[in-house]
């Protein structure tokens, strides 16, 4: 049997977790889209010229931070969890302890999760967001340098 | 013979369907770059200073509505469509019936060109932009929760 | 042994190829980070209202060209990054010669990182920038169709 059969298995807890908080990380980031349409319509903030018939009676307004701040918000996702699914399916590839593995998909998770809270809906002063997100930040290098390390093909 | 190399396998019609989808939703997300492109030129809205020269002739202005509108068509493919990727590799592991599957893929490609066309091709009033995105954004949320329902390693 | 256990594996040289650039492509994502942040700092343009005190002593303002312009950078990256990791692995399964896969891959990589570097590190004028993005698009485009071509599971 090839290691790599080995690792890509239902019998890989380290597998297993992969899949489960990736899904979990989908769930997450399509969450931000109905927290962004539910702010605009509550601000009178349309995205595009035919949506105004959204927000009737109110007055409508080109843009407004409780809007922008959401979005910044899934931005960030968007610069931070497609890479983690690289990163954490090449890390999973190098063999590493399940229960490590499964560890630094946990705090990633959390950490991305915590860093939307703080961010898009209760605002919580710095270092909060910024811990959340060096969190994902460094878990997220660490498994790439990892991956790079061990394949080494260049 | 393990499950999952019952799954990833060109024996599967749903692992052939979801290569071919997710190429074709690769092709269609690059054709967003020659849509901005042709209207940044056609009215004179640079990206950069150094792209100036692009708009000879033409009065240089920093936005406009219908290069905003490609923009906010590209990024809400960004929102959504990486995701799917990790989400419909997600589901394929759950083992679905194929030929569910291969027309959860379809749905999902017709749904996302349908949104790009309704928002920055001919500009359709609402709900067309609304349905579109509704369809890949459940698709995507159905294979989420399947995945983790499936896999449920935390 | 099914044709996909022998691509997939770590005897395959563009398998490991796929890994080490794709993580590579990770690290150097994951570099405009800190690249928009230390223009964030030096310009004193905070990203939230909350981050102000980190530009303590200048003078606040709302948008700098030279963070919009790493920003752009940023953004670029992930219009065209993500789906190139789905490229990339669809290709990987059309059994490509090992030798092209791995040149496709170390000139994709060479690309994003010169497309940053010309972008927002030091402003080269173009067509620098234009040559370096054209030269990651046409190597994905490449990569999906042929993977549509070899799949065509429609």
């Amino acid at each position: 049997m090839s290691i790599i059969s080995r690792l890509v298995t239902f019998d890989n807890p380290a597998f297993n977790g992969y899949v489960t908080y990736g899904s979990v990380l989908v769930l997450k980031m399509m969450l931000m889209a109905p927290l962004t349409s539910r702010q605009r319509h509550k601000l009178g903030v349309p995205i595009s010229p035919e949506d105004a018939f959204l927000s009737k009676g109110k007055e409508i307004c080109k843009s407004h931070e409780d809007v922008e701040r959401v979005r910044r918000a899934h931005l960030n996702d968007l610069e931070n969890i497609p890479i983690f699914f690289l990163a954490g399916f090449a890390y999973l590839l190098t063999d590493p302890d399940p229960t490590t593995a499964l560890n630094l998909f946990r705090a990633y998770t959390l950490a991305r999760c915590l860093h939307t809270f703080v961010y898009a809906v209760v605002v919580v002063p710095q270092p909060a967001r910024g811990l959340a997100w060096a969190t994902g930040f460094f878990i997220t290098g660490y498994m790439a340098v990892k991956a790079i390390c061990h394949f080494k093909t260049f």
